[in-house]
């Protein structure tokens, strides 16, 4: 069975992993931005599956999905307790084991110390052959395996990861990148003014990273679009909106 | 291969039709809210997939859903215009074929007299074999075949179809249902104390279901619950928190 994108056209597929979705718990919201963030990529979006913390549900899925798709990007179970098995269930579906990642480890001990226990050191473990994908909001980074990507399923902290997977893409579309940095404001005084110009234009991915460092917090809000002018007049609005709402120590910088 | 759920489980899966959900433009809510709704009703939902408006995709994800679970649950693609496609879809994966519904017919010609265009008929079309599912909301009524029910995608109409679903499901739950009405307010003014009831409720069911008829207008709230103790807390602490925001005509009536 071919891709269903036609020639020339690259797939991809979400795999939301979690019970919380499932009871109805929980409302996604990743399922949107990943969609819109493939778009502005030139990526098609062709399926999407939603699957219980089960391991062999994970696993058939999985497999269906990535045999069928160029690319397939799965969201939550990648957390320390005992029912995050996304890394298990993607190791079982690439037949090969985990092991520790000596960079996740090396951020932990040197975030942990003496407090990084076992729950902790569980999110260290990569499948073999498995590579990272940056975290910049918090806690350890998501991997990636043959044409799967496993991302966070708290919607802040997979955004955040999501700008490290759009580069990884091969697609036809040359994106362009802003980004505009507010420092001394925290998210909840940014949002209204950043949702309303985000709202202005869909067709503009626009992702909000705040950063803590050094005694100094804000964010690093990043603009993707494949049109430049565009992208150039949303930076501006962006820039006066936020102004307009209080929000004084703005200004574009280079990418981060 | 069985059903996940185990022996004296009832399952369901729930499959979302439309391309305005995998393009992110359309943030989906129906899946929380069946969800929930199942829940309510002692039956688990397994899995959810969300397709394109492509009928062999919206058929092969219908075969496999409807062959491994008890239930299966669409929703979207059931409107006026060229790509709603899901009654055919539906008729290809049962292998009949689709026929106008007399009853829908005599509604439509009832609604719309002259008006009614060859648009408005394709909604008219049932599988052969199917049933009605009833919409108290707006527009034609939803339907089923077989072990699958098919509902709307405009969050509102769904809600209002659900209820009709309940009562033909398998399940050892029995579920209690209170209905609070309210006259001369429409859903704006009520949505904020309905929305603060229902969070403070998560394992309970709450549906709004407007009408407009001869001059008056209101909405019914249908509240559902396994639990009678918590059922009838709820429909006092409802009217209260609708009082205390101003909305007078509020009062309890027999089930709609």
């Amino acid at each position: 069975m071919g891709s269903p994108g036609g020639d020339g056209v690259v797939t991809a597929a979400v795999l939301i992993i979690g019970d919380e979705i499932l009871s109805g718990r929980t409302q996604d919201t990743n399922l949107r931005d990943i969609a819109r963030y493939l778009g502005v990529h030139g990526v098609d979006l062709c399926e999407a599956r939603t699957v219980p913390d089960i391991q062999d549900e994970i696993v058939d899925a999985l497999n269906a999905l990535r045999a069928r798709y160029d690319y397939v990007i799965t969201t939550g179970g990648i957390g320390p307790t005992h029912d995050d098995i996304t890394a298990d269930a993607v190791a079982a579906a690439f037949g090969v084991g985990l092991e520790e990642h000596p960079d996740i480890l090396a951020m932990m001990q040197s975030r942990w110390g003496d407090q990084l226990n076992v729950a902790r050191r569980r999110m260290a473990r990569v499948p073999v052959g498995g590579s990272l994908v940056n975290n910049p909001v918090q806690g350890p980074p998501g991997f990636t395996i043959g044409n799967v990507f496993v991302l966070a399923g708290v919607p802040q902290i997979m955004r955040g990861m999501l700008e490290d997977v759009g580069p990884r893409l091969r697609s036809g579309a040359v994106v362009l990148s802003r980004t505009v940095r507010v420092e001394g404001s925290g998210e909840g005084a940014i949002a209204a003014p950043l949702e309303a110009v985000a709202r202005a234009h869909p067709d503009l991915s626009l992702g909000s990273y705040p950063f803590f460092t050094e005694g100094l917090y804000g964010s690093n809000l990043v603009l993707r679009s494949r049109d430049g002018v565009e992208l150039a007049a949303t930076v501006a609005e962006l820039i006066a909106a936020l102004r307009a709402a209080g929000i004084e120590n703005v200004r574009e910088v280079e990418a981060a």
